[in-house]
C-alpha cells in the first residue's frame, strides 16, 4: 500500500532559498575539482573571532551544557544591554532582551505571537526571502512594497499608508537591508513608525546587519524611536559578530510581550544553544571588538573596490550600499534574466552569485545580489572571470 | 500614545511550560541559599560526555563554524544511519535523515509541512506538553486521547479508530513516553499504523528517549514498521546522548518529503548548529557509547530504588516505566491537587517535581512527574524530605 503525500496548503508558498541552492551546486563543482569563488551566501568569510572560540572552549571545560532559561543566560542579556548603552547610547532593560536560536527563531516567535491567519505584513520587495516565509509559516500574508533606488530601496511613510488595509498587522523594515545593503534614514523610520502607530500596528525592525555600516554611523531603531511599546527589534550574532554557524541571535521586545514570547519560546525551542551563549559572552570584549572593527574596515575596502569593478563590466549598482556586505547590481545590460545569468556565471566562470529571484517579484530578473565575502584579490578574479565570459559570448 | 497589545488568537492556547516555571522558582530558592533537589526537568544530570566535549573543542580549532547544509553535515547523517544499522538492525538511506535544531525544530517542521488550520493530530493525554503547542503554533488542533495504566499509558488501534474524524491528519506516538516512561508494544504500534494508513493519515513517532530503556530492548519504529512512506521519526541528541543544551536532534522522513522539509528548513532555520553537529559526530564512538551505557545502567538502578521509595510515602506509580527517566506517580492519597502539592514540596521540602497539569487535562491533579535525574543519595534525601513534610502536615 502506498500512502498519498500530504502537504499543508502553505507549502505551496514556500520556495527554495535559491542562494543555498546555488551554494549546493557550487560545492558540487568544487568537489569535481573546480575553483569556485563564493559570493552567493550571506556569510562572512572571516570565521568566528578567536576570542569567541577560546571562550567557547573554556566554557566546555567549566560550564554546564544543559538547558538555560528560555530567555537566555542573564549575563548574556546584560552584556547585550550594556552593548546598546556603550555603542548606541540607549538604555534597554535586560528583561526586554530575549536570546534566540538565531534571528530565524526570533522572527518565527514574533510572527507566531502576533499574526492570525490572513493577517498581512508589509515588507520591501526586494527583501530577505526568509522573511516572507516566516509569515507564511503561520498562515500570514506577506505584502510586498516595491522599492527602488529612488528611495534607497527602503519604504517611506507614504508607502505604508498606501499599502495599509484592515487586515494589516505589522511592518517589517530591514536596515541595513538584505539584498541591497541600504540603511533607512532616521527621519523616514520615525515617520513610518508614526504611521504604523496611528493604525494600531506593530513595527518589526530587522537589525541583523547592525554595526556593518561604512559611510554612516551605526544606529539602532531603539535609539531612533522613543515610543517603543509596539516595536520589536531583531538582531543576530551571525553578521557583525561573524558567528553564523552558531545559530544565535536576540530580540528586544516591548515589556508587555516578554512573558508571551517566553511562554512561546519555552514550548517551541526550550532554550537557545548553551555553548553558543557562552561563546557569545566574549563577543563584546574589547579584543573581539577590535577584530570585528578591523573586519568592518576590510569590508569597507572591498565594497569600494567592488562597486567600480562591477560597473566596469556592466554590473551597475543603482545605489551605494551603506551597510551589510552586498551589492545589488543591475545586470540588465548583460542579460535579460539575472537568474539564468547567475547559473551561467557559476557553470562557466565558477563564481557564485544570487539572481534577484530570491528576493521578490519586483523586477527580479534585472538584479543580481553579489556578496563581497571574499578577499579583494578573489573579488578581482571573480570580476575578471565574468568579464572574460561575457566578452566571449559577444 | 500607548499602543494596544496585539496577540494572535493561537496564543490563548499556548500555556507556560510548568516544569520550567518550577525550575525558575527552584533556582530562586537556590539563590537564596537553599539546597534544592531538582527532579522537575527532563534533563539528565550527567552532563555532556567528555569525548563529545573534546570533539567539539577539536572542531573549534580546525573546522569552519559557518552554516552547513540545511539538512545537516553529511558525515553526521551517515553516522546516524550507521547507528540505526548497528544498534537496531535497520537500513535507512542517509538522504532520509535530516539533522535539526533539537527535536523541537523537527516537530515544528513536520507540523508546518503537514497541517492546515484546523487539522487534527491525535496524541496521548498525559503527554509531552510542547507537542500540543507545536500543533497549535501552526493553527492545528491537538486532540487528546485519554490513556491510563490499563494500556500502559499508550494508545491502542481502537483509540485511533474512535478518535479519527475527517479533519484528522496525523497521530503522534511517544515511545518511551514523557511523562510516563512507558514503551509502546510493537504489535500495538503496527496495529495503529495500519489504522492510520487505512485512513490516509500520517504517523509521527517521537523516539526522543530512544535507547533509555531498562527491562526491554531498545527499539525503533523504523524496524517495527516496514511500510514507512507515511511515517516520520523524530529523535534527539538530548536524552540518551546527554546533549540537552546543544539543541540538536534529527528526523527520518519518507523519501517523498525530504525536499519539502529541506525547503522549509532552509527558510525557517538556515541550518542546525555547526559546533553541535561536530560534537555529535563523536556521540556514536565506542568510548562515548560505553559512557552512555554506564549511565543507562545507573538510571536503571535509580528507577529501581525510587519506585518503592516513593510508594512507601504514598506516591504510587500505576505502571513500571520501561524507559526515559520519569516516574508518573499517583499522589491522590496525599493531596487533591498535584500542582498545589508540587508547589508545597518545592517551598517546604525544597524538592522540584512537576504536577500533572503540564501534561494534559486527563486527571492532571492526580499525578506527579518525578524525574530521577539525581544520584540515588539525593533521591533518597528527596523522599525523606517529602516524607517529613507530609508527616508534619498530618
Amino acid at each position: 500500500m502506498t500512502s498519498k503525500k500530504r502537504l499543508s496548503t502553505r507549502m505551496s508558498h514556500i520556495a527554495p532559498f535559491e542562494a543555498m541552492e546555488i551554494q549546493s551546486r557550487a560545492r558540487e563543482l568544487e568537489a569535481a575539482g573546480h575553483d569556485v569563488i563564493h559570493m552567493e551566501i550571506g556569510e562572512p568569510d572571516f570565521g568566528t573571532p578567536v576570542p569567541v572560540l577560546e571562550a567557547a572552549k573554556r566554557a566546555l571545560d567549566s560550564a554546564p551544557m544543559g538547558y538555560t532559561s528560555a530567555l537566555g543566560l542573564m549575563p548574556l542579556r546584560e552584556a547585550i544591554a550594556e552593548f546598546y548603552r556603550a555603542k548606541y547610547g540607549v538604555t534597554v532593560a535586560r528583561e526586554r532582551i530575549i536570546v534566540t536560536a538565531g534571528s530565524s527563531a526570533a522572527l518565527l516567535l514574533v510572527f507566531d505571537a502576533l499574526l492570525d491567519r490572513g493577517d498581512e505584513v508589509l515588507m520591501t520587495d526586494p527583501g530577505y526571502p526568509c522573511n516572507r516565509h516566516f509569515v507564511r509559516a503561520v498562515d500570514g500574508v506577506p505584502v510586498p512594497i516595491a522599492v527602488d533606488a529612488s528611495t534607497n530601496f527602503q519604504p517611506t511613510a507614504v508607502d505604508i499608508a498606501n499599502h495599509w488595509r484592515p487586515q494589516t498587522a505589522a511592518v517589517l523594515i530591514g536596515s541595513p537591508a538584505n539584498p541591497t545593503g541600504t540603511v533607512i534614514d532616521a527621519d523616514v523610520l520615525k515617520d513610518i513608525h508614526r504611521e504604523v502607530s496611528a493604525r494600531g500596528g506593530t513595527l518589526i525592525v530587522d537589525e541583523i546587519y547592525q554595526g556593518l555600516t561604512y559611510d554612516v554611523a551605526p544606529t539602532s531603531a531603539l535609539a531612533t524611536l522613543e515610543h517603543s511599546d509596539n516595536v520589536f527589534i531583531v538582531n543576530s550574532f551571525s553578521k557583525y559578530f561573524h558567528m553564523t554557524g552558531w545559530r544565535l541571535g536576540w530580540m528586544v521586545v516591548p515589556p508587555a510581550y516578554v512573558r508571551d514570547i517566553e511562554t512561546l519560546a519555552q514550548n517551541l525551542f526550550i532554550s537557545p544553544s548553551t555553548p553558543a551563549q557562552h561563546a557569545a559572552l566574549a563577543a563584546f570584549a574589547p579584543d573581539t571588538i577590535a577584530i570585528l572593527e578591523a573586519r568592518r574596515a576590510e569590508l569597507h575596502q572591498r565594497r569600494d573596490f567592488l562597486m567600480p569593478a562591477l560597473a566596469s563590466i556592466g554590473f551597475q549598482s543603482p545605489v551605494t550600499p551603506q551597510g551589510a556586505f552586498y551589492v545589488y547590481a543591475d545586470t540588465s545590460a548583460i542579460a535579460r534574466d539575472s537568474f539564468v545569468l547567475s547559473k551561467r556565471i557559476l557553470e562557466t566562470a565558477h563564481v557564485g552569485m544570487t539572481g534577484g529571484k530570491d528576493f521578490g517579484v519586483n523586477q527580479p530578473g534585472k538584479y543580481m545580489r553579489i556578496a563581497y565575502t571574499q578577499p579583494i584579490a578573489r573579488l578581482k578574479e571573480a570580476v575578471e572571470r565574468i568579464h572574460k565570459m561575457t566578452r566571449n559570448e559577444t
